[in-house]
Formats: structure tokens, sequence, C-alpha cells
């Protein structure tokens, strides 16, 4: 029997708090017990999210962020505040002796100097930055249950990575010549108050944006060199979809040799067959966001073009809950010496 | 403990079923052992509903529909089938002695005239008819839990009839002169394939459809006139909206007296405090489709207009979940001896 | 031969704004010649729209809102901002001795102290109020074409008034106990940035909103006791769609005798026969929001229930085409002598 | 002054047909004259389409499809029938000695053996496959003025050869090794009663289809051999949108030598610069298909990636209009001696 665990929550406005405080209801071992905001404090959360309402964690009441109270009140804590906010929050939680889930992209660049060049600004905590372990259980897992710092994936790279893994693994694709045409679900965009986030200015319509300067594209690679044994340089490009939730990463890779389309789909069955989360489609068939909506599945389609020698792979998740705030409560499992999917095995909302 | 029963689905095509195999994929005591079709049977569950892979369930195999073989697999059937076959199905059910919940219109009017004359057809299982229970277990629990046959209620229904309850139990409202202005989300209209229904047809619209004639009505009519012990002839009118999930009915109704909105919503709160579906938003608050999203929530909120002296009351449910299955789901919990929200304590999908 | 008419917006950062500007751009002997607006002062209109390129008016630059420049480079001004602005501005353009459509309330409600109790605000020109003349072409053609200060109505009062004219006006409904379920697209929130009207807080959702007090209630109730020849107090609640553009009120009315629905349908029929815009359905169709997007039509369809003694009237418009820029400009060529629907006859985009 | 033509359009229960009879609404020197449906034959057209209430066209009876009877009536057909339906029906009409434009596939490829293969059937009419001119104005528009039968694209074909052709003529990039990552709005799929495009099964989903076997692949890839004077052969894959109308194509091609952006976007305004409907984005913006809905726009964007060496073309169009029925307009007014913008001045509906 597991004792019940308690975590915390620092940074509650956004998209992936409010997906926290809704997978934690759903946790047989571990609930919400803290919650704190610097706009917020003060509130109960039930009146802050009323789909809570009823739920447990609604009675809550929001603090403000602090470290020491943190560590009263807490065993881990997920951290969702923005990029560069997180990492002095980390430190002060860490000092405290606090497991961390960073769900930011500050502890995710190993080489500092590749996050100070995509993220335009300094990075306070190189040290801790050491410590840090990149969050993606189906690649880390042992590394994550023995972390106390992970660095949660970005949504795009977890997308990405997964979708890759296999065929790069076996050799079927070169490392170069990658190019991943991404598409995003708005909540990706976040929930500041923006004229471009807007219902009638994202609604009945479809735009990429920031081509070929995402700040996901070096993590894609870092893990990807890791993967091919090779520096990886790729164009990773994202638009943006009138959906809520769900990533669609379309990615085209050249092949190596002349591998079957029936050799490169045996090859991804067996290596996915024991994951929980990560499901081939058939040889035929091709991924949908909604089939993932709500979930930490990735799924994953295939199809081999003769013609132009490539193999081009569809990954499909959900960005909020694989891609953020689902993996970061894997990881928070995984560190807590818990069962991977504990609280995550989810069917997604169809329709 | 309980010993972990087993449920039967016949109807696998349309939304119902598809919610109902979602639903049972998290419940801890019951399991998908027997699910039927005509058109897909021999179909592996999981290349019909790619969705489950990975799941509880995927793995069955559909089989033709047959009483026999239900009765022989299941401890209670679920009939998602349309209304007018659903009758002779659930008589050759019970005739095996199994519990039925019947997701069908074919047992919810308990008069069999006023049955005959909406659905414009001959009810062919009249006996059977006097055993059924309607399904609402805010209302009917004891009786529920007793029946071996439940007429699971209509969506429209439930939303109206949870969204009046409290008002017309304390007299704060007259039974006359009521208007329900209803809206549903398009997983309402079933999933055949139909030009109306169209992503085109649908998407970026709103219509009204069935305006005075829909048969949802005397259903609604049926349960307010046993609530209000007086005949109630009421106006209900339902549109289409252009999302998947949800229902949204707006009712006008006249005050009986002075009440104040305090004492009005007071009430409401005391009335529900117990429900574990049932929720009052705050006295300024307004219920939102989306905070029911997936779950089994009522979202009540109300207004009161002294120029006009009505109560406005809105009632909010997911029309698949609540509406349909979810609320069959609690009804089979009631039948087999199972707290009602077994397997039922869900967050809703935000956003 | 009509010569070109010069019109002036001020105020382009909102939807009626953009409305304007790309109504202008397929209008014969009109031409947008001057533009303002505080925060976007300096900058071309195309960089400002990109949607304007290659059309006219794209290379006009935005100016700061001034009386006498406007007066230099105009016939005609439309005002396209937030009500309690609007009302100096349009006292500055009549003094410079311009036409003017206002498009915010400020000059709708023909009583101050009604305006001022529902606007909270205190009204700066009343003397101008007096000269006001109130845009709804089908009612108030002769006046408007006389008139030198149009208000333009609201977008739930044109719908709601075109609604009910013929019913009303024949003495088949009675004007008591009058209620309007109305149901908006989100542009008629605005342009502003908000939490509150972002994409995934709209999409895939429904909800109603400030209900028993919206402003558009005492403009409505004016109108339609000018036609009742009685003072009207009815029950209008409004609600928010996840759809751009497109209102649908659905009005429930009291049958006056017994009046059939031939007899009513037949009414209406002839009472729009020769209007450019009001389209009655055949007498068992309804309208629906998509088969006037972007037009001036108003889309009505009827029903009868025995029943309960009412008439529901479905009445549907564009709220940013007639219900705001494009009534405006239906006023401005009456204003100027031209027919009413010049540069006005557009087919709905459909899908 | 031009005499007013007279069209014909065959086929009108589909998406083409409605948005043909959209434009030709406000077309000034054509009307629609001839309508012809085998399964709509005798209704009203604007029974069938309610949107033309009122509009031009409204009250034209459908006809059964007769060449003759077409030639007694139209100096211009448009064929808006399935493919492998259309060869016959221009045969019939050319020899009546008819002006056609074929909306469908059948005479989009020059190579008869290339049409055979990718759509799986035999062409019956080889010798007017010789007659057709390809109808992109912006390539062919001296050929279309002078022919009889025009193919009118294909709408991937049209976004992806417009947003090829500045650069692949300038030499900027490769003809090799280009992947072109389409994005469809649900309309392109037709308006077959489908279970796979319900409201339910699209909306706030996304889903690639066809991978590396959409039969527009060599379409594109005829016109692009023929800019590159070289055999392309292409990576052509489309997905799915949530959205009505609207194509985004994002495509991938590497750099030849070492151009600028600068350069690269300098040259693409002026190739375009007298175009009335291709529309340069500033050098850092992006196209949205809403800005060019319901339009002839094509409005493209580009990006210049340092790191992998490619330059990436986004290019926008509305798959309805531009895609299908606006371009056969466009050609039917060339073919006519009428300027090749004719009635198709439009403002995109924004939002």
């Amino acid at each position: 029997m597991h004792k019940e665990l308690r975590a915390g929550l620092i940074g509650v406005t956004g998209y992936t708090g409010m997906e926290l405080a809704r997978l934690l209801t759903a946790h047989p071992h571990m609930r919400l017990n803290f919650t704190a905001s610097r706009s917020e404090a003060g509130k109960r959360l039930g009146d802050h999210y009323p789909f809570l309402e009823k739920l447990p964690g609604a009675d809550l009441v929001i603090r403000q962020p602090d470290a020491k109270q943190a560590a009263a009140q807490c065993d881990i804590v997920f951290l969702a505040v923005p990029h560069g906010a997180a990492m002095d929050f980390a430190a002060d939680l860490r000092a405290e002796g606090l497991a961390v889930v960073d769900l930011s992209a500050d502890f995710r660049l190993r080489d500092v100097d590749v996050f100070e060049h995509w993220y335009a600004t300094t990075h306070s905590q190189r040290t801790l930055l050491q410590e840090a372990v990149y969050g993606l259980p189906e690649l880390y897992g042992e590394a994550i249950a023995g972390a106390k710092l992970v660095a949660n994936p970005g949504c795009y790279p977890t997308a990405s990575i997964l979708g890759l893994y296999a065929a790069l693994k076996h050799g079927f694709i070169s490392s170069e010549d990658l190019v991943i045409d991404a598409k995003s679900g708005t909540s990706g965009a976040g929930r500041k108050a923006a004229v471009s986030t807007l219902f009638c200015e994202v609604h009945d319509s479809f735009r990429a944006y920031n081509l070929v300067k995402h700040r996901h594209t070096p993590e894609i690679e870092q893990e990807l060199s890791l993967l091919a044994g090779a520096p990886v340089c790729l164009s990773f490009n994202p638009h943006l979809l009138p959906i809520d939730r769900g990533i669609h990463a379309t990615i085209y890779a050249k092949l190596k040799g002349e591998p079957t389309l029936d050799e490169i789909h045996a090859a991804h069955v067996e290596c996915w067959k024991d994951a929980p989360w990560v499901r081939m489609l058939p040889k035929d068939g091709l991924p949908e966001t909604r089939q993932v909506r709500g979930t930490m599945f990735c799924d994953i389609g295939l199809a081999l073009d003769p013609r132009t020698k490539r193999l081009i792979i569809c990954s499909v998740i959900d960005n909020l809950c694989r891609g953020a705030s689902g993996q970061a409560l894997a990881n928070a499992n995984l560190m807590c010496g818990l069962p991977v999917d504990c609280g995550l095995v989810q069917a997604p909302l169809m329709p």
C-alpha cells in the first residue's frame, strides 16, 4: 500500500496548472496539497477553477509562492511558471530538499550556451542544470526515478522524439535532412490575454508561426543527436490549429537503404509493444489528435514513399497532457517510486 | 471487495456505445465483456475504435446480438440501439434474466398512448413497460437499485428536470408557462452519415430544429407533472450547437410570490449539497458546457428578473456522458449494488 | 451617375471598423477616404489589416481623430468607437457639418434617463440626442434619408425587432410576456485582449452571459413599445456562441386569438415581400446563421405551438454586417441619397 | 458595354456548384441561366439553396443534364460533376459548340497514361484531352483566352504551383527534394454523406490522409516540371483541417547558392506586383487562411533557414473560391473576352 503523496503546484493561472489540477483529482496515491500563485493568492482553488467543484482539491486556498511553506506541505512540487522564472524557484525548492518537476524550458537544454542563445537570457542556475534529468519516461525512466530535478520536455519535442525514436534507432532513416512540420492546438499558446489568440482570430483559420526559429528546435536536436550518435540539424516548423488540444507532427525523413514498410512497421510495433502509452497504428492507419485527447498516448502512423525514398511519420499527442502536465505527473510517479502510469490510464474523450 | 461485474453492450456504432466503452475502461468493478452489432460483428473492438487500443476492452471481438450469448457472458447489458429496436431486445434479454439498461426512449414514457403518439409507432412490450424504472438517480435512486429494467433518460430531459427540480419542489415557480430553450452539441444527432450533420453544414453556424415537436417534450412533462403534482404542459425547443458535447438548457419560469434570489439560491445549494454531481454555481455565476465536458456533472446557475418576475435557470450537462452513457453506468452501479458514482468521479476536460 | 462619396472611419481596431473597411471595398459610389485611430495613427491601413492588400483603401494612412481633418476629407463619417466616447466625437463632427453614423449606443435611446440608467454614465450631448434618428432602414427609411446623425441599432435589437415586427403589427401576438433567448457569435464581444474570449475559453463550449441585465434590453423595448402602442417589458437574455459571426434570436410570444400558422406565415411573406433583405423561410423552414453570413439578410422562420398557444419566431442576422457595419452603410446610403442596398447586395459565404 | 453572358452549371449538389452559384450573383456581365442535376431536377434553385433567396438565380428551375438544352440557353458551361463523369459531359457540350470549364480532374493531366495510372480509370476522351488548356490564369492567361475547354486546376495544385512559381523561375531553389505539407479545410472533402466528415469526426481534431498517394501529386509535378524544365518528383502530403475553407501549403525547398531572404522576397514582390490576386506578405509576415476566405487571393509568406539551407514557402488560398469555382469563373472571364477579375474583386470575410 502506498502512502498518500502530497503534491505542490506553483503557478495556477495557465493551462498547464489547470491540467495538473485536473489530473491529480484522479490520482490514487497523490493529492494536491499546496498551490501558489502571485496573482491569485488568497482565493479558494474551486473559485478560481469552477470545474474542480465537488472534486479533490477544490477547497485548497491558493498561497503566495514560498519554498519553506511548500517544503512543509509537499513531497514533490510542480513548477508551472514561465521560462526564466522557473530556474530560481527550482533552486529555492531544491535547497529545501524538495523533489521538483519543472514544466518550463529552464532545465531542458544540457548546453547552457545553447539555452542562452535560443532563449536570449542568462541562466542563473548553471550548477543545478547539471543535476536535471530530461523527463521523457520512455527514454530516461531509470534516471528520472533517481532524480530530484526533472526538466519536463516541451510538447513539440515529446511528439517529435517519440515519433523518430524507433526509425532512428533501427537505422531505417538518415539523421540528416529531417523536416518536422508540426501543428499544435491553441492551448499551447498559453492563457494570457492577447488579441492574436482571441477566438475570432484563431477559429476557422490556420497559420504557421515562428518558422525556423521556434525554441523547441534545439531541444529536439539535442535528444536526436544523442540517439543518432551524431549532431542533428533539422528543420522544425510549427503551425497553429483551431483546436483546444493536440499536436500533430508530420516528420519527413530520408530512407537509408531500401527497407520495406512491413519491416519498418514491424520494428515500430516491437519497439513500443510494452510501452504503456505509445500506440502504433495499423500499417495503413494514420493518427488523429482527438484519439489521444486528454491522455498520455502518443499515436504513431507511417507512410513510405517509394517515389521520393522518404519515410513519413505522423506522431500525435495531447500537448497539455502528454506534452506537459500528464508527463510531469508520470515523472513525479517515477521520482516517488510509483509505477509510471499510476493515475494516468485514461481513455481519450471521443468525440 | 466487490467481484468484477461483466457488462454487455449491444450497439457499438453510435456515440453512446463509444462513450460507454470509454467509461468502462475506468470502472474499478465492471468491465466490458460482450459487445454486439449487426454491422460490425466479427471485428475486434480496438480495430473498430482505435482510441481504445492499450485500454481494457480493445481485444473483445464484436458479436452478433444474441440474448443467450449475452446471458452467458454478462451480468448486465446496455442497449445502445435505436428507438423502436430496443423494446424487443430488452424483452429477450429480460427473458434470459439479465438486468438491462436501455438507452433508447422505448421505456421512458409510462403512458403507452403518449409513447405511441409522439413516436408514431406501436409499443410491442406493454407489460415490460410497467416494470421499467425511469433512471434519473437523483430522483429514483432507490427504485433503480431494485429494478431489472431501467429506462435511461433522454439528454434534454436530464438537463431540464434537474434544472427545474429544486425550484418546483420549493414552490418558487409556477408549473405553468414554462419555456425551455435548449441547445445541444452535435453528438446528440448521432453518428449516421447525413449531409445535415457534415462538418461544413454545422461548423460556424447555429440553428433551431424540431421546434414544438421534439420527442423529449412528453418525457420532460411526465416527470415535471409528477414533481408539481399537476399536469405540466410546456414549450420545449431545441437548437444545434457547433460543439461536440454539451447541453445548455435555458429555462424561463414565472415566479410564485416574491422570493429573493438569495432565498432561491440558498434552497438550491441545500437541495443539492449531498448530490455527487449537481453543482450550484455561486449566486452570480453561470454554467458553461465545457465545465462538465466528459463528466456526470449537472451545473446550474440562476438569474432572477424583477422586471418580468421570472426565474431563469441555466442547466448544463454533457449530453453523451450525463445525458446518456454515464447515466446508464450510474444506473447499472445502483442495480448491481455499487455506489452510484463508482467509476464516475471524473474531472471535466478543460479546455 | 452618382459622384463618388468620401467616407471617414473613426476607430479601426475593432471588428466593426474592420467590417466597414471590408464592405467599402465593394461599394460602387463610396470609398474610404479617411481613417483615424489614437493607437494606430501613422500606420498604413493595409499594414494594419493585411486582408485589405490589393483592395481599395489599403494605402490610406491612419490619422489621429480630428473633426476638422475629417470635414476636409469626408462627406460622411462612421463612428466605430466605444459607448461613451462616441457622443462627443459626434458633436464635434456635427459642428463641422458632417453627416454621422454612430455605431455605438450613445444615441439609440430616446429617453436620456433610460440611457443613463442602463449605461451608468452621464449623457453629455442631450440636445444632439433629440436630433438622432434610429437607423433601422425597414422602419425609419424616410427619417434616415433626412437625418444628419443616425444612431445605428444594436445587433440584438436588429434581429429582435425585425423578428417581431410583422407579428406585432398584425396583432397575432401579445406584446406582454415576450421572451427573447438570443445567441451571438463571439465577434460581438469585440476585439479587446481578454482571457474570457480567448479561443480555448470559447471554442467547443457555450454559455449564457449578462442574463436579465443586457443593455440592449431597453433598446428593444423602446422600439417594440412604439410598434405595440403600449409599454413593452420583456425578458431578453443573451448567450455566447463558438462561431465568428451570427445572431440567432429565438422569440417566444403568446398568441392573441387563434390565428393559424398559414395566416401568420402569409402575413409575414406579404409584409416583407419588397424588403431587399428580410427573407421569410418557407412555412416549415428554419433559419441558420451561416445562411446570412457576411450579408444584410435577416432570415425569419416560424413555429406555432398549439399546445402552449405560443408563436416561436427565429430571427437570424450577421451581427457584424447587418447588426453593425453593413447597416451603418445602408444608413449612409440613405443619408447620401443612394438606394439603401447600394453596395450591399451580397450572397452569404456558404459554407 | 459587355452583353450579358449566360452561364450553365451542371452539378449543383456539391460545394463547388454552391460556390459558383454564390459568385455568379455578383458578376456584372454573366448570369446563371441554366442549372442541371440528376438528383435535384425539377426543384427551384432557391429551394435547394435557401441562401440564394432574393439574389439572382434563385428562381431558376434545375433541369436534367442535357447538352442540347444547355446549348440553347448558355454561352458557357461549368461542369461541377465528379471525376470520370465529366469527360463525356464535356464531349457532348463541346459537340454542341459550347465553351466548357471543367472543375473535375478529367482534363488536367496532359499525359493520359499518368491520368489512367493515378485515377485508375480509362480516359474516354483522348482527343479532347489534347484540346484542353490548364486553367491557371497567372501562367496560361493567353492560352485560356483562346480555349474552348479549360481544365480547372485542383485546389492543392493551385496553392502549390503559385507558391513555388517565383522561386523556381528565379532559380533560388532546387527542383529536387521538394516537400509539400498541405492542409485543407473540410469543404475540400465534398458534400457527400459520410461518417468520416461528420461534424463530430472532424471538429476539434486534425489528421493526415492519403499520404504519398494523393491524386493532386502528378498535377503539381506536371506543372513544376514545365516550370523547372526538368522532371520534378516531389513529396506531397495532405491533412484535414477543422475549418470550412482554406488551404495552407507549407513548402520545403533546398536553396541553390546562397541567396538572401531580402533578394528572394524582392523577386517575389516584383514577380507578382501586377497580378490581381497573388499577394506577397511583408518579409516577416506569414499568411492565414482566413485572410483569403471567400476570395481569389493567394497569399504567400517566406522564411529562410540558414541552418538547414532551406526556403520555406507558405502559400494560402480558399480551396472553394480560388481552388475551384472562383478560378473557374476567372477562366470563363478570359474565355469570354472579359477581364480576368471581372466579378472577382472580393474582400475576404474577416473574421
